[in-house]
């Protein structure tokens, strides 16, 4: 059975039967609270306070490295209007800063327009691997303590004019991270791509598609294409990518061939205008929840529930 | 007159009239070690050892933060076939495992083919600086401790496909970076646009530009714009830029009209078969000099020499 660490500002949790036993332990970051697997067994046969007494802030603390997985899933490399079998593996990193709780805001900053929404299933590391380091499948439940549900929230606006991701998707409240950081052994790891990923916006359902035949680059190539040029630490955070759903959609090849006869300050003037007409983008005041587990909930990473703020 | 910190396997030295004074000091970061200002002062008066009986590594420690400006200089943006009045003030991640030495190897691995280098001015971060702060022209001494060479050395056939800068600037010895941590009062930080950065490989030179007039995005505007998402720490490293003269020229504008007609697949591959007739890329043996100082030497952050090693 997984176990699911919760986090408050003052405590570590593990979820119980009837509610969530406090953690007996010093560690102030991820990586030392899953050193000490010891206070996390322990606490699960321990007294129970009710959940709902829980102020919940994010499983995976900061500092830490964020990396993230471009255009991982065919759905939304399609929506994107790219083609799946030419897409590279690739990588982006993002600030820590931007890691919040997962009931926190989102925060919009006041220079930013179009504000979107990506749930991911973020990969929590287990231990340190320096760079160079081989994996094998047979390391990966070494490798990948856990999973956490993350959202990719993104600046589109910063996002396309940049070409890099970094900034756009760094802003403070950028990466919503949680509630649950859920321990997985070897056998519930393999179970992997039978997790759901779901996103909705007042209710309306955006997002939802299961790993399997959906995603590009699983866990152990995307790890094993990282270690070639990163260290990793535990308590890392590895996003793995987003279905389709966002908000923005389809605009690689559109942009691509305006980009092509337009200098770039129309070429993006008359992208964002059209943008404009979009009612999908986050407004004020939204509420963005995320949910993602197996069907049958074996693996239930829990829910996040976020309001959109202006700024 | 400024102070030029040096680092060997096992201490940290300061340069002195007759060569390099070791610093009595317990740091093991260069964040640590920018906070222990007396010893550095200190050891300026100590006695000396000949410059050449040290071997020299990296001033700056990793891990750290690496964050990297996009096309910076107004030179390299034409050479990049872009209009330097529509490129946004743009940042990267780099990985701080991509940190070398000064007289290190720069390793291509198997995988790549086009090996590229950028000579860019290092800034080294010289105190804590949460998210959200806000910086003005008058905290710019305290936020950059001093300056540093270093290499964005960049594998272009991995960059340009992935679009994200990441991996292709990451791997391991593709930032070399020192020899000297120069350490610059506020009145020799005021003559960072004098500085002028020079490249060569096998003593052909291929980049020789001054700041003044070419470095679009200066470092006040690029930290204010960085601390919006990202914090800072001590010892951390932001490149800001290199100026025509990369093997890589002009192909943003020609990729794209391509790009707009063809399969990427097809775009990339009659792309690398032009540049593999182009002989500025780096080859098994070169050797890539760097110096970057004001042409009156007031300020001199020395010189670095590497040799280019095909795995």
């Amino acid at each position: 059975m997984t176990i699911s660490v919760l986090r408050t500002a003052d405590a570590w949790w593990v979820k119980t039967p009837t509610g969530a036993a406090r953690i007996d332990t010093e560690a102030a970051t991820t990586g030392a609270l899953l050193a000490d697997r010891a206070a996390i067994d322990a606490a699960r046969t321990s007294q129970s306070v009710p959940l709902d007494s829980l102020a919940l802030v994010s499983p995976v603390t900061a500092p830490c490295r964020v990396v993230a997985q471009m255009t991982n899933f065919e759905s939304h490399v399609r929506d994107s209007g790219m083609d799946p079998k030419t897409v590279p593996l690739t990588f982006f990193r993002k600030s820590s800063a931007s890691i919040s709780g997962p009931f926190d805001d989102i925060v919009k900053p006041q220079h930013v327009r179009f504000l979107d929404y990506e749930v991911e299933i973020g990969l929590v590391i287990g231990r340190d691997i320096p760079v160079g380091t081989t994996l094998s499948e047979a390391d990966l439940p070494g490798v990948i303590a856990g999973l956490v549900i993350t959202n990719d929230v993104s600046a589109r606006d910063i996002q396309l004019p940049q070409t890099q991701f970094y900034e756009a998707k760094s802003y403070p409240t950028f990466t919503p991270t949680g509630p649950e950081l859920v321990l997985l052994d070897a056998d519930e790891l393999k179970r992997f791509g039978d997790l759901r990923l779901r996103l909705s916006v007042n209710g309306s359902q955006r997002q939802n598609a299961i790993v399997e035949g959906d995603m590009l680059y699983r866990p152990l190539q995307a790890l094993q294409s990282l270690t070639r040029f990163q260290d990793l630490s535990a308590g890392d955070l590895v996003l793995t990518g987003t279905p389709a759903g966002t908000a923005l959609v389809a605009p690689a090849k559109a942009i691509e061939m305006i980009g092509s006869l337009l200098p770039p300050a129309v070429k993006w003037k008359a992208f964002f205008k059209r943008q404009a007409g979009n009612p999908k983008y986050l407004r004020d005041g939204d509420i963005v929840e995320a949910m993602i587990g197996t069907d049958d909930g074996a693996i239930d990473l829990g829910a996040q529930r976020l309001t959109v703020r202006y700024r």
